[in-house]
């Protein structure tokens, strides 16, 4: 019996470590070296080439080693074994700090005073707007959009959220649905985007949708800060819409393609804040105590635990 | 009878305009015409150069600019007449904007990522802690510090509070006097210093005060960020701690001379951020409505509001 590393672009070699540690008598496995097939009860994955996890008999769970389980669902080969997603008591209060830094960073024009300071200029006369001036749409309410939309209303910010299907938040305004869509971008001055990766959802940051955000607001044009999913978001018309000025700036961390290509234009963009998908990243030690936890669990003859229903694909 | 604007710094002509369309039946004169001193009823005041306010005999009330009311004080030849403090409802929502905002960047690392971005480098691999485990420290609770403590609990920070005198603010740790100092910068990770300036706390921000903040921080060494006054601080000490390791990053928006002189050292160290006190700054147009209305009410035989206690400096 053997659990089974399955990563790329991660370190597997300190998955490797910590798994040892907490699992000293499961043998542990990795893509990169041989191994028994039959021998793999249990597979950690973040990201793993589509179809190597083909022909694995025995499996009894596969874990994702993030809070996302999208990557798992674009393998066709996928084994049928159950597949058990990671709950970070963090990882809803590190996508809150992202959201609240990145939306005070626009409002408070923190770029131009970084500028201001490289050329020893002390430019105090341009008037900022307070938060109450600036409207945040917050798009996807659930655990993480309803945390944001809470915090960012602390600070002061005029806050609405759009949801698929309607929600009643208490003291939050919120649009649903196609028919509330328009509604709510007209009066969104920061868009922030913290739906999931659904058939529904892919694409939906086109152009057409940008080109409905507020062209009123205080901030001198609409601001997009997609947390959410890379696939939702159409990187050419994100870089047209910038260039055509009906964007003013764009902060991403998340891409169609991650790593982000080198030679992706939003690298390099004025206007254009990267960031590697680091918005909510779990702490490695609490997400190897938690599937450790399970195997232990399973082991002793009890259940998988945050098993993922994989007809709705979150 | 006439309103003086008695500016250093600020554009006056801007708010010599302001003033003429809310009070358009009073003469407005500035310190750089000549003016008859006998007609000057009213002062508006935003550092005047020393002495610049001696000899006005009809002086019925000193009005400052800003929130601040310490650079009234600084004028030894101050005529005597009573001084009127502007009181911002924005003004505190704004203060804890930025502190947030600047707690968020040292927590988040978001200088790192912004040299990755600059770089073009996709690494991930490092951990960033959660608010949880970073502490930060409020210097001065007053009604500032309260509220930018308040939200930085909000965030997930684990916050305390000191201030000259014992305060007890349900929810949040509190220290006090010299005998809670060394307690309070033992368990502080990023210090935010919102006191004001009087005789007891200038130059408190010096190196062996520095020097008492936590060692054993998540932050891999303190964080000083000074919003409060600039002289509060002695700058020759903190780059000389951050020179030597004592400190890891100051963000400081407030400084001993101001505008900040272009040779200043501060400008340039890779482990400072500079803003030209702008953290908290009142809205021209609302400060002008405010003046203008305690004129209008003094016209009309009522009292000033707001009336600054000399004694105690604010």
């Amino acid at each position: 019996m053997s659990l089974l590393l399955a990563i790329t672009g991660w370190h597997v070699e300190s998955w490797r470590e910590r798994f040892s540690a907490l699992l000293p008598d499961l043998p542990i496995v990795t893509l990169g070296e041989p191994f028994d097939r039959r021998a793999v009860h249990y597979v950690a994955s973040w990201k793993h080439p589509e179809g190597s996890l083909a022909g694995l008999p025995n499996l009894a769970a596969i874990f994702s080693l993030g809070a996302g389980v999208d990557h798992l669902f674009t393998d066709s080969r996928l084994p049928h074994a159950p597949i058990a997603r990671v709950i970070d008591p963090d990882l809803t209060t590190r996508m809150s700090e992202y959201v609240v830094m990145h939306c005070l960073m626009q409002l408070r024009q923190q770029r131009r005073y970084e500028r201001q300071q490289r050329e020893k200029s002390w430019d105090d006369d341009r008037h900022q707007p307070a938060a109450r001036e600036v409207r945040v749409g917050v798009m996807g309410l659930g655990e993480l959009g309803q945390d944001a939309a809470r915090k960012l209303q602390v600070i002061g910010f005029d806050v609405a959220g759009w949801s698929r299907s309607p929600k009643v938040i208490e003291g939050l305004a919120t649009f649903s649905g196609e028919d509330g869509l328009a509604a709510f971008l007209a009066r969104t001055d920061i868009l922030v985007v913290l739906l999931p990766h659904t058939p529904e959802t892919e694409g939906i940051l086109n152009r057409p949708l940008l080109a409905r955000l507020a062209r009123d607001g205080r901030l001198g044009g609409p601001v997009l800060i997609n947390a959410g999913r890379g696939k939702l978001q159409v990187e050419t018309d994100i870089l047209a819409a910038l260039d055509a000025g009906e964007l003013r700036e764009a902060v991403l961390d998340v891409f169609e393609t991650e790593p982000l290509p080198q030679d992706s234009r939003l690298w390099t963009h004025p206007a254009v804040t990267v960031t590697p998908h680091n918005s909510a990243m779990s702490a490695p030690e609490a997400v190897a105590d938690q599937i450790a936890a399970q195997i232990r669990r399973l082991e002793a003859g009890g259940e998988l635990q945050n098993v993922v229903d994989p007809s709705r694909g979150y």
